[in-house]
């Protein structure tokens, strides 16, 4: 990518669910700083967040959620991570990084650290290729091109909306196979970003995570969990699962692969059993339902995407548990939350 | 993998289009010296091959395959290494390996010789996981799992038919590619495998390919090219998309990624450019068709679907040119010989 594509520093919110680690933004600074910050306290609106000099930032608690939303404020989840989401709604930048306080900068096969940052934007400035594989991998990465075979009039490729890192070390994974597995750990580092092919889901992973704000940004949202829901843990993959077929049905692109994070520390697998155990028996729906969804072709906004979804979850997915159908409801606040603080006219004339 | 299931020096033949480069057998003589060769001679019969001592082989040129198929022996290609597919019929194994004679032995990041055969073994004893994306890739190998969010009824995953292998040093470009980068060197060693998600088509490359040819190999047929043809060059392709279209509708995987060989020489890009000429029109008509194939579920074996396919070709692509009318007559054909080699009797006691 060209040098002068950098600094976008003037287009990109990162955005932090809350800060509990003390190292974490000082590992980051010769990265971060220059970027403007969004943290979203998940916890107590009483607790101190403390961010260390020269870093720009803003930081929304419960009560500013409330302040500022109402009683729209009944979509972001309480004491769970997922209320991140607001930061994606108040940014008015035109990209997102999200990264969770236990990531650190991870060292590629040579020993250098990772700009995760870096690659995420070179993912998103780059067109993706979801409508044909192409075997050696991202075509727009240095070294690389479209292999023998692949149609010429697909190589111009989408607009790439999502760009969905890994994580070096501890890997994402769920409670059962924490449970089975608690020693494993990922050191595989795989040089390769690829574009998700059209018609399949994947689970995306809101650890090391950027996106388009302008092109997908409304369907970004983390869902209803922790405090006062019966399930957690599934904030990311209920967004990825919605974005992914907006994404399809808009024909805007998703990457995953580099860059890597070093995550630091695995969660407690008997609590995120707790957290999972519905999920576990819910994404058996769940994920044939988000197979088989079809929006209209007259829904040509993500909004009007997201609003279709909604009710389709509704009709859908409220046989499984009640609790789809508050989601429903609170996909739709949601919207309506967005486009209260991100006007039509004003989002047109951002960045 | 354990060690147990190795060798299968009883299991697997290796098919070898023609060997011009006499350093080819010596190079992988530690890998390949346990198993059976299979070399269908592309060119002159009268040329003689000469495979060096120790080698386990059987030979065939056009005379013997005129000889052993008759007026079916139509079906094969002459003058071109599409005639390996021959190979893959007059086999009795259960898997087959097939390399091209430019193709030596790469090395891994750590400079030990990647020994390409267990490899392509490994992944197709493991399961493919076509129906949802792993983000942490191949689900099955060392010191990865599925990740959070997989969904537990899709982890037993499918029947892998196909491994196909990747290549460092020259890539495999198209004419147009090879003549806009006479440079480029595939220098990226990408540590990963992984299925081809369900209902997207890929660009097969014959150079470093496995398959088990007891799930797949009646569609192996890598089409009419070379001389009396209009086209070259599109043999592995059309044979890629037929066994992808099958794959899908039989609940088959197919893997790609690992392992790597060192692809020596690029072929001339003019000679390709006449070769590939039509096809580069024909593919913006043939891949939408592929896309968009869906074979009845009366069509339970690979040799039921692959006569399907061959009348929708006839249907549909006979209008491009009456190449494809041709074609899908040879696919018929093929078909037919296939059988009459391995009636089903004896294929279903065959390892």
């Amino acid at each position: 990518m060209a040098a002068s594509t950098f600094p976008l520093k003037d287009d990109l919110d990162i955005v932090i669910p809350t800060i509990r680690n003390l190292d974490f933004l000082e590992m980051w600074r010769p990265f971060f700083q220059p970027y403007h910050l969004i943290i979203v306290q998940d916890g107590d609106p009483s607790r101190n967040i403390k961010v260390p000099d020269g870093f720009h930032y803003e930081l929304y608690n419960r009560n500013d959620i409330n302040k500022i939303l109402g009683p729209k404020a009944s979509c972001i989840s309480f004491k769970d991570s997922a209320c991140r989401c607001f930061g994606y709604m108040v940014s008015k930048k035109k990209y997102i990084f999200t990264i969770d306080d236990d990531c650190f900068v991870a060292k590629d096969p040579t020993g250098k650290d990772i700009d995760a940052l870096r690659q995420h934007i070179n993912n998103l400035l780059n067109p993706s290729t979801p409508y044909f594989f192409n075997t050696l991998y991202d075509p727009f990465s240095d070294g690389a091109d479209f292999v023998r075979g692949y149609p010429f009039s697909l190589r111009e490729g989408v607009p790439t909306a999502v760009s969905h890192g890994l994580w070096l070390n501890i890997p994402d994974y769920d409670a059962p196979t924490q449970l089975v597995k608690p020693r494993e750990r990922n050191t595989r580092y795989v040089d390769a970003v690829m574009t998700l092919p059209k018609g399949i889901l994947f689970p995306m992973c809101g650890m090391n995570l950027a996106f388009d704000r302008s092109l997908i940004g409304p369907a970004m949202y983390f869902g209803l969990m922790g405090d006062g829901q019966p399930i957690g843990r599934y904030d990311d993959m209920w967004a990825g699962w919605c974005v992914k077929v907006i994404c399809d049905h808009l024909g805007l692109g998703i990457k995953t692969g580099l860059p890597y994070i070093w995550h630091s520390k695995a969660s407690n697998p008997f609590v995120n059993l707790k957290k999972e155990y519905k999920g576990i028996f819910w994404q058996e729906e769940i994920i044939p339902f988000f197979q088989d969804a079809i929006l209209p072709k007259e829904c040509i906004t993500v909004q009007a995407c997201y609003k279709e979804l909604s009710k389709q979850v509704k009709d859908k997915l409220g046989k499984i548990d009640p609790y789809f159908v508050k989601l429903a409801d609170a996909m739709v606040t949601w919207i309506d939350a967005w486009d209260e603080l991100n006007p039509p006219a004003k989002v047109a004339g951002s960045k």
